[in-house]
């Protein structure tokens, strides 16, 4: 048991090739302590949900089911539009609360970060919140990771060059790793 | 002027051929007045939101973002998945707020109205709701359809069969056409 | 007709002496047209609800729902408390919708401002959309006046030192003077 | 250690003397375990927050605050007033996050439940989520509590009379006892 790895799975609400969240993503592998892996989930295979196929999920949807039943937490850094998380993401999670093991998040720990400009998608993280709260996931409280202008903080291609915004990424990771032992 | 018809554009939030939020589309076309047409526009065409694609928008985006610049208001029927609207509809909004032309429903009349199980949606027309004043959006504040108990009101086509909420989505409907009125 | 003013009624959710909100509503008493008066109802009267004593409410919420009834509209600043709008300001609107003469509110033009810390009472809003969705407030979509760090935006008195914001309000405003004939 | 009992403070949103929501309170100490002791704290002795009093606050706040303080848990009974929980309720919370001592809810185990009408409360529980989130609450996710048609479920002086809510009250005290241990 002492020699087994954390296992986070890490999901991006962008599919922007240089999107920042994404950026905080690999901020956040960066961070991560020696007995923690943290990989991401392309969330770009992932079909429209339709329930008249829910019964027979695309191989995308089985492959993302199994990634989140087999972690011992989910991270994710989500963009804010239009004050709420992208149809991307959310597609993605409705597709996991569907049938058959509908209920992969419920006890999950989570937690989450955002990047965007005047606010830093805080309403984007509460409506994800409540979202979650649907789910089951149990999301870490604080700390919170709301990047305010993201511009400022990361380089054209996405990487975080803030070290202020990388260390909060740090204590964010450590805290869900904590947080992910508690609930274990 | 007083020739020419209300136009609304209607939107469903669910793909499934059977939705009862389809079916309360249908209802909302059945009980209009005759001065006012309402059109469904389908939302299964509409790819995944790529920010690196918004400059050269598919074909169905480009349609989609015509067909609400030129309509007089617009209907969402929304079923709820999580506490929130389902992905697939927020996926079509995010591509409607991008440029080119990023503002199409700014100032426009909106309706909401949902059904689905214990509590008919309320909590995805709330989030519905956050996000449609993010996007501009005049959503009409009363009268609120939400039909809770679908399973009880609908056939198993998704027709409405309940004379009660038939009054509820003619009400909005007439409710929605006098506050396209009032604002234009 | 033409020579009647347009009444605002003007709510602060601080009840401190030097409270910015309430600074923000003397900006816009400053601010408002010829044609408008813009009148703060002090909310520091109006005491806990209490639904065994509504039938025979307190003077204080006589004269409150009596100065909604008669205005032609409503601005709104207030800070955030915990994520959402101050008990203070909360317990007042609901002595409002409660019997006689429950729903004061129902059709009112409406406006919301808000001044506090790092997000500037972003959250706050979002809360008070909800809670005035509910009562059937119209509130205003835009533009929205949400002053972050008002510490530097305000002097020690809670006066707004900040032309921009001042400009904004200005805006504010006049939007609501505009709404609230929109919807005469 | 094994013999010290687990003690929830108990908070009810509405100071209606045949409140159903302290009806639920009730219930909950009945259905008990014997390892616990839930104590209700009144809010009618609460007044209104005005930060200028907070460096010298009233003693009824000085006792709410050591009651959190030294509980292990809190267990909150709210009705919904206008889409949210009632000022009365958000009021004692805006006391208790201010200095001295202003953080006594972080990390604090807190379960939710409500009785109200058609929907129960369950837009109240959604904003109170969020507001305890910005207090650094651990709200219990699951199981939730919501008691629709209220006035069918509890009698004239507000007491459980159905054996079914009986019962799911009864489990969400004992998953409160259950997250208070496994957080502690």
């Amino acid at each position: 048991m002492a020699d087994s790895p954390t296992r986070i799975l890490a999901l991006a609400g962008s599919l922007r090739k240089n999107s920042v969240n994404r950026g905080l993503i690999r901020a956040a592998q960066e961070s991560a302590p020696p007995d923690m892996v943290i990989d991401l989930f392309d969330l770009a295979g992932i079909p429209l949900f339709n329930q008249d196929l829910e019964r027979e999920p695309p191989s995308a949807v089985v492959a993302f089911k199994a990634a989140i039943a087999s972690a011992d937490g989910v991270l994710i850094a989500t963009p804010e539009y239009n004050f709420s998380v992208p149809g991307v993401l959310k597609n993605a999670l409705d597709w996991a609360s569907r049938p058959p093991r509908e209920q992969p998040f419920v006890g999950k720990p989570v937690a989450i970060m955002s990047a965007g400009g005047r606010f830093g998608g805080v309403r984007a993280q509460l409506q994800l919140r409540q979202i979650g709260h649907g789910m089951g996931m149990l999301i870490l409280s604080r700390p919170e990771v709301i990047v305010e202008k993201a511009v400022e903080k990361f380089d054209p291609n996405g990487n975080l060059t803030d070290t202020g915004v990388r260390d909060q990424v740090q204590g964010l990771v450590q805290a869900l790793g904590a947080w992910a032992q508690r609930l274990a």
